[in-house]
């Protein structure tokens, strides 16, 4: 850390130091909520809930209902095209 | 959002519902951090510096100084071995 704290560019390297610690604190927030999240996932999974299944429906959310049922029709129709599923709803 | 509004599954439905609002709130809040460091980004641009470098100041100071002593050791050597840097100091 030298440079930054034996002042060679004087106010530069306070300024230059400043934005550095402000992109600190951030990821450190960041890395709260990482950690949030990660207990949320922890707690529906101990509550019987399939994680990779709440996230998915968490993206599914962020789409429009038009969006979502375009995107399945398309696999549909892909993985039928594949043979990976009957007509109709999948192996469901 | 037929099945988590309709209430198919009653209560599990509700906990369900819980954990996958919960889980958007957190994103919400991580959609804003990273809003405020693109804004940091920003302004350190706006100030003559450069974003790639104080990333990489950034990564640097969370390794211990004789972590990146090592790293840079072996780096250096790395590169002398193909031809990408004289000896010492590199190319600066």
């Amino acid at each position: 850390m030298a440079k930054l704290t034996a002042n060679p560019g004087g106010v530069a390297a306070d300024q230059l130091r400043a934005f550095v610690e402000r992109i600190e604190r951030l990821e450190e927030e960041a890395a709260v909520i990482n950690d949030d999240k990660k207990d949320v996932y922890g707690e529906a999974k101990g509550n019987g809930y399939c994680k990779k299944t709440i996230r998915k429906v968490v993206q599914l959310r962020k789409k429009q209902p038009h969006e979502r049922e375009e995107e399945e029709a398309i696999l549909d129709l892909d993985m039928h095209a594949l043979g990976m599923a009957g007509p109709g709803e999948g192996d469901g």
